[in-house]
This record gives C-alpha cells, structure tokens and sequence, in this order.
C-alpha cells in the first residue's frame, strides 16, 4: 500500500499532536511532515514566565525534531495553497526558492496572529505576548526601563519609563501582568535610585471583569491580589489609541507610559484570508468533523478553525470549540484518528469535549485554578499549577530547567541581564498633538518623513540670535541634516496634530543615500534650498562609518 | 574628606576587578561609578560553550548590579572624554540626551574590537566571538544552516551549508571550532537527511601553529585532537577575502561556506581612536603604573592598554603585559592600590605579574592545560578547566546552572532551538566575479545598489521570447520592481566582477518609498524609461502590507 501524504501546517498545540497522534497510530499509512515557521513549539502557559526572567526563554520551547522524532519536520514559510492541484507553496533558506509540496491530506493548524489596528498607534507602539520572541522582548524591554529610570534626570521621562500598561485581562493578560510586576519589584534592590512607590502597574480591560473563563468567585478573588500587590486593575474601560509615550483610554484618560502590552487582538494571519476559505469571526469555519466545506481532503484545527460542538450553532459563540490549547490538543488527536477512519472508509467521529478546567498564576506564589468544577485560589492552587504544567511540558532536559530555576528563584533574585535586540531599519512613530518628537540638545538617530498629520521644527540660537521655523506636512521630512554631520543636536519639533512618521535609521538611511547617487544629489540641493548656508558634502558619520566608507570605495 | 570621583569605562574583567578592589579598599575616599554599554559583565571563557548551545547565553554573563552591589552603574554608550575639563559624555536611553559626568579620576578598560578591514569582504560576511550576541548569533546560524541543508534540494547550497569556517586558532578559534563541531555532530541525529561525513569543518591559522601561547607539544596535541574529531586544521595559511557564499586562502584556495566565524583581527574601537591618545599597535600606551602619559589622572588597563613589564621594551611584544583575563584581572586590582595610595600621597608600585599558565577546552570531554609549569591533556585538564571555570565564574545562580547545564549535556541531546534575530534593514553583500547573484525564480526580497563593480541581469521569458539584458555599475540599482509587485520572480544576475551591493529590505525600502512621494516618482518614471511596460503604481506587496497602508494612509 503506497503511503499518503499527510502536510500539517503549524506546530502549535493542534498541530503537534495531530502529528504525534498520526505517527503513533498510523505510520504505515501515512507520511506525516510538519511545516512551522520555527524549529520549536512554543509552550505558551509558560511564556509569562519568560517574560518574567524566571525561566530561560529556551526551556519555554521545545524543538519540533526533538518533539517528532518520527516525523519530517521543514521550517518554512507558507506562501500558498492550491486547493485543486493539492500543493503548498513554501520558502525557505538563504535563496527563497519557493518549493512546491503535494498533499493527499492537508491540515491547516496556523494559528491566529495579533491584529491591533482597530486602535491607531498600538500596533507600532505596543509589544504583545503571542510567541517567544515577544516574551524575550517584553522582558528585554522591562530591564530596559529600569536601567534607564535609574540614571534618568527628567522627572516626567522617569515616571514614564516606572508605568507599565498591560491591556487585557483574559488569562494571558493576568498571568503577564502578575509576573512582570514581580519581576519589577523583586529587581528593584538592585536600582538603588528607584523606590517601590514610584512603579505604577496598570491592567486594563474593557469587559465588566477580569478572567471572563473562569467563575465569578475566583476572578474577584484575582482582581484583589493583584490589587494587594500594587496593581491597578481598571475593569470597563478600553484602549483608544497609543503613541511612543502614552496610552489614550476610552474614558478620555491618559497614562504616560512607555511599555504597553495588548494581549487583545486576536485576528487571522494575511495568508489565512488570502486562501478564498469561509471565514468566520476571522477563523476557518469547518463541519463537526473539523473538516473545511467544500475541500474533502482540507482540514482545519487549533485556534485557526471555527469548530461546532453541536449542530448549527449560529451566533453562539459557546457553541464552537474554543481558542485553548486543551481543546487543540483534543481536535489534533480527533482529527489522526478523523484521517485514520477516513483510509479504512470507516466512519468518521464529530469533534465533542468538554473543560476539566482552568489554571492562572497570579505571581507571588499564588494561583487561581478551576479543576474537574472543584475551585481552589492561592498558593495550594499555584503548586498545582506549576506541578501541572511541568508535567505536561514535553522534554526532560526542559522539566529539569524549568525545576531548577524555579527553586533556585526561590533563593537567588531575578535575572536582570540585559540582551539588546537589533535596531529595525525603518518604524512609523505615532504622536498626539502637542507631543515633542524632537527637542534642542538631543543626538538625533535617523530621518523622519511625515505621512499624515504636521509637525513643527524650531530652531533658535541664542548666540546669532537666528531663529527658523517650518511646518512639515505628508511626504516632507526632516533629520537629513543627519547624514551632513555626525550627531548634530537639533532643534525642537512639535507634533502640531496627531501624526505618524515613518523613521529610518541613521545608518541605513546615510548608506543609502551615499551608494544612490540619485539620493544625494537632491538632499544636497534640498538642504541648501532649505535652510541656505553651504553645508559640506556627505561627510561619513563616524570613525567606524569613515572606515567603512574608505573600505566600499 | 569629600570623596573622590573615579570613573570606570569598561565593564570588562579590569573595569570590574577595579571598581570592586576599589569599593572593598577604599569606600571612604572614592565614590566609583562604572559605564558600560550593557548591562551585564561577560565572562569570555564560556562564550564558546554559549555558541555550542552547551549552557544558556545569560548564564555567560553575570548583571554589573548584582556583580558589584557597592558601585552605581550606568548602562550607555561613551561618546566622548575632554581631559582639559575632566568629564565623560556619555548619552543613554530613549531620549539620547548627552550626560556629562565629571570625573577625579579616570579608568579606561574599553577593551578592544573587531577590525576585519584589511581582508575585503570579511568584515561582512564574517561572524565573531567577542561578546555574548555574538556567541549567540553564531549558534543561531549554525542550527539554521543544519535545518536548511536537511531539507536542500540542490547538492551545492547544502555543500556550503554544512561547510564551516573558523579563522584564527588562538585560544578563541581553538575553543569555538572544538564546540561548534561537537554541536553540529551530536544534533545530526535530528536532522535525517544530513550524513555525519557531509559535514566540513575547518581552522585557518596564518600562523605555522596553534595555540601560540601554549607549550608546542600541547599545541601539537590538541592539532591531533582536533583533526581525529574531523576538524581540517590549515596552518601557514591566511584568509584573503570572503564573499556570503565563499572564502579565499592566501594560498589561492576557495572554500564555498556559509559560515565564517573570524577570531582575528583585534582593533580598538572608534572611541579610543579619537581621544588622541599615544595608541601603538591599537592600545594606549601607559606607564609602568598604567598611567596615561601627559594625564596626572588617566589610567587604562585590560586589553586596550598597552602596559609595559619592564623599562623600555620597544618592539618587544613580550615586554608587555599580555591581553589575557588573568593578567586584566590583576591590573584591575594593581591599579585600585595605586589610586588609594596615590590619594594617602604614599609611593604607586610599577604592575608586575607572571601568568600562572593555561587552559583550552577542545570538546568532547578532553582539553590542554598548562598549569605553574605543569602540562596536562586529555579528560583531566577538561575536568580541570571545568572545575577552574566553574569556581572563577560569579555568582551563585549562574554556577548551578552552568553545572546542572553541564551534567544534563551528559544525558539529553543539546538544544537546537532556533530563535531567529531580526532581519537588518541595509547590508552589504560582497560577490567574486562569476557568483550568481539572483537567479531566475528566487523570490526577491530588497532592492540593491552596486557599490563597487559591475552586475549583469539577464532577463529570459521562453514564452514571449523576450530578451532583456543589463549592466549594473555604481549607483546603479536592481530590485526595485519588488517595490510595485510583490514577490516578483527574478531573472538571472550575475557579478561581471568582485563587486560590492548595498542591500535594502523590501519591507523597509517599499515604506520608505511609499512615505516619500520623490523616490516614488523617480522610481516610476525609472522602471518605465528602463524596462518599457505599464507597471501599475506601488501597489502593496502583500496582505500585511495593504492592512499596514490602509492604516496610515
């Protein structure tokens, strides 16, 4: 009997134990290969914990190979399917030729990604909690904060840099909430010039209620510890919109912060909406069996797919599975056993589970749990959650980690190493009228070019008594005097409306203009139409850049 | 007695050793402040076990705060020093404010950098192991270069894929080479398609032995060593130059890699270049006291100075103290003697030390040591260089961790996660005459200036039997068709010459178009005049892209 293809797309929670569940009960039928945009999977109830310095981001994760040893795994991007000729088209590697890959049996296990645009600026502005990468950033970004309001002169900049924002409160908005908030205080020994009642900690959440998945009792008692522990939990009220230096609620406040987490937002991934699929509330609709109408051989699990628990549901949204990795893991294993059936032409079962429960760490050695309908809270309830979760973690290596830093957590203080990731080479930057995008004495970093809105630049020199003043408006910019002179100090730019800019790096933008001969020559002409006086040519922007210049040329 | 104000720039093992001798000797007369530009100290020895994925990056690094509890510490970046007026600026944080730092006395343990420039292309194409992002990047390379060979379906790319180059085999090469071979060999299990013979791993030494500061018979063992575990050691031979998909030998040979990783070429950084200091061979020179010459008040010790071990050495290197850990350690505390006795107006001592000998780890449970004269190898001097290193490294958590690290490599296979690192928005992409840049049916993905050189792009649709040729020189550009389709399949680019391309995203080159009506409308005007056609305006390159656009615009 030849073997069938089976491609299952992701490597969540769906798609890893549809996998496993297909080696282990079908090998002789199926070949199985597991495409992921990663090597790993993400252990998502411990991310929380990564962004609190607790654990070690990589023991958060564990290598799809070593996961799926019998199973051929290819880290890919999906570009594509073509439904008729049953093919995906991904890319992988250094050379991006696509590769074509046919399927007899195809499982789309992608997952949902973050769509923030409902709300101007959060997007650009604010970090978000999906995968690993945004836990390390989050963590990376909280230390950040610190090291900075520790030497900060400015009064305004440092209660800035001490308000951390969380959006949110469904369970990974609690549990990340909870844990960096302790992670701050448990750092602070080592900020001698930041006090504990300087930190302000808020969580934010538009429904009437924190947890709305678990009971009532349990949520109360959620919104008072963390209450106890200094957090600001405002239930009713949502996000309006966000800059680099606050956040707008739609209560008309305002919370000068530089840290915003959304743990909202859940939408579909662009490559999911552009398969001509039926989409529902952004996921996969499929039929009780979880398979894709209309596609006999296309499935759908996880939080990608939109699947009934009962018939005709309609607008209810309890009646379809939901978004948790305990309903993924049970479609996944339905879902082999589906395809299992499905190749002996034996009948094939319609997808029903019920919840044995909920787990949320509150930090602090406390816990929320719900389990089998029994409720427990506080630390008996935090020892079951970490004992339940390191069991259910794959990996002895990762188990015997996560063990180790969490007793050593109990003795030594948190780790406060600090990793600064790469600069990107272009962001939009969002303000609100009357921000100051730029002020007099400052090192200015790159070039802004407005695309909606107006900003003001002042320059006065109280020496020649020369003052300048211009409105820049869409498709204007300024900072190219940048790539004249080496850390030139700039004057004041104002934001004279709500306005977004888009930045590009000093470095990148100065390369580019020196290899574009095009570039260069209208800066040149427009600088000195600008603002007159005959500025030299391109002077290189540093020691390192002259080398790397003198070394291209 | 007020104070004094010591200033430590550097926060490698001679600022810390300095600023901790200094708090623990003399508390009441100085008020110590160290500058770094991270926030963590890093302890070099481990950093090859970092890139072998054997221990956690963050557990080769220790926090400055926690490190010296007694001292404040400022994470930013120096920018300048004015001897006259004794002050730093320094600028830190979001706001890139310039920070003056008055100082009574100033410590330079800047250490040194990387200076590749004499060896065109390596610079850009190689990596390097000089902190921890470093040792982190080149893990992440490695385990990326093993997922995209697994899965390669053309025998050249996955040649140069599983093809890894190491330059220079002193200490660092020595250790990273040993590490890195026994990482990719004992994760092969994982990766099914890739053969343990496939794998190609070389040293290059310029030098006619190994381990320079290591007795000959030593070094002459760990060559041995080295070669039984499949490492080709070249001694006598140098790099010439290096492309992204090649190296070039000074004996003329070409090897084809993906993976340079240069432990050579020591340089001072940009700053220390323009103090206008006496720099010989790219360190500062001192007195015997470490004294700067011409500053009552200037000290430099660790690998960026330059301390002489007797009167008068001249040219002798070996009159000078080496750059070790061992010896900067001992500078560190020396020189904190001397400040104290130079504040209690007593006599400074001259530095003098011995080194009390060496250690190298070359994998697979064996090393080389050379310890007050006693020479050992094998399984013993690695347990030795284990326990040394262990007992040296500081802090409580960071040793259990190593250790548990350490004894659960013994059991579990080692962790090929793959994190990947943000894409940076310019490079520069070095090619030899002959190297096929684009080919026909890559998924481009920036846009590129020639620099240097000159391209061909031969464009071949068999079913219009349209012809289209190019040449490419400086400031002459490709890719931008990316920026009105996107994904748009390439035609055939090749490098006419050794040329240099500056690189830019098409992420970051389309937002920069689109926000700047100028480069759009030359862009347009270009594509029509050059390729004939009625491309359409920029349209967005992707669903993302559209959500993105519709956002701002």
């Amino acid at each position: 009997m030849e073997k069938k293809k089976v491609l299952v797309l992701g490597g969540g929670f769906g798609g890893v134990f549809a996998a496993n569940e297909l080696a282990r009960i079908a090998r002789r039928r199926f070949e199985v290969e597991l495409i992921n945009n990663n090597n790993y999977f993400v252990f998502q109830p411990l991310l929380p914990e990564v962004a609190a310095s607790t654990i070690h981001s990589s023991d958060a994760v564990v290598p799809l190979r070593q996961l799926l040893r019998r199973i051929q795994i290819r880290q890919a991007d999906v570009m594509g399917i073509d439904f008729a000729r049953k093919c995906v088209t991904v890319v992988q590697g250094f050379r991006r030729l696509p590769v074509e890959l046919p399927y007899d049996e195809l499982v789309i296990a992608l997952g949902t990604g973050v769509d923030l645009n409902r709300f101007p600026g959060l997007a650009e502005h604010a970090l978000t909690m999906k995968n690993l990468s945004d836990a390390h950033l989050l963590r990376t970004h909280v230390i950040s904060c610190l090291e900075m309001a520790d030497v900060a002169t400015d009064a305004e900049l440092k209660q800035q840099l001490l308000t951390f924002v969380v959006v949110g409160a469904g369970f990974s908005g609690v549990e990340t909430v909870a844990e960096v908030n302790e992670l701050i205080h448990r750092a602070l020994r080592y900020y001698p010039h930041i006090k504990h009642d300087e930190i302000r900690v808020h969580l934010i959440e538009y429904a009437p209620r924190i947890l709305p998945t678990f009971p009532a009792d349990l949520a109360e008692y959620a919104t008072k510890r963390l209450r106890l522990h200094g957090v600001d939990v405002r239930i009713g009220v949502g996000t309006k919109s966000a800059t680099s230096t606050a956040v707008e609620l739609t209560d008309g406040s305002v919370i000068p912060t530089r840290t915003i987490v959304a743990t909202i937002g859940n939408g579909p991934y662009p490559l999911v909406e552009s398969l001509g699929l039926d989409l529902k509330w952004g996921r996969i609709k499929t039929d009780r069996l979880m398979r894709v109408p209309g596609h006999e051989n296309v499935w759908a699990i996880g939080d990608v797919a939109l699947i009934p628990l009962r018939d005709e549901p309609g607008e209810d949204p309890l009646g379809y599975a939901p978004q948790t990795a305990q309903f993924a893991v049970r479609e996944g294993r339905q879902l082999a056993n589906n395809l299992l059936a499905k190749s002996k032409d034996r009948e094939l079962k319609p997808f029903a589970y019920t919840s044995k429960g909920s787990l949320a760490s509150l930090g602090m050695s406390k816990a929320v749990a719900e389990v089998y309908g029994v409720k427990l809270s506080g630390t008996l309830a935090w020892l079951l959650w970490r004992g339940f979760y390191l069991s259910f973690l794959p990996g002895f290596a990762s188990k015997v980690r996560v063990l180790v830093n969490w007793l050593l957590n109990l003795v030594v203080p948190p780790n406060i190493v600090l990793v600064q990731s790469a600069v990107p080479g272009t962001r939009y930057i969002h303000y609100r009228k009357g921000d100051v995008v730029l002020e007099p004495g400052m090192l200015i970093d790159g070039f802004y070019t407005v695309t909606r809105g107006a900003l003001k630049l002042t320059i006065d020199n109280p020496e020649t008594s020369e003052h300048f003043e211009k409105v820049f408006g869409p498709g204007e910019h300024f900072g190219e005097r940048v790539l004249l002179r080496s850390a030139l100090r700039t004057g004041l730019v104002v934001a004279l409306e709500d306005s977004v800019v888009l930045w590009i790096s000093q470095r990148d933008f100065t390369r580019l203009a020196r290899a574009f001969p095009f570039l260069e020559t209208y800066f040149l002409s427009y600088i000195e139409k600008t603002f007159g006086g005959p500025d030299k040519a391109f002077a290189p922007g540093s020691a390192e850049q002259a080398a790397e210049l003198e070394h291209l040329h």
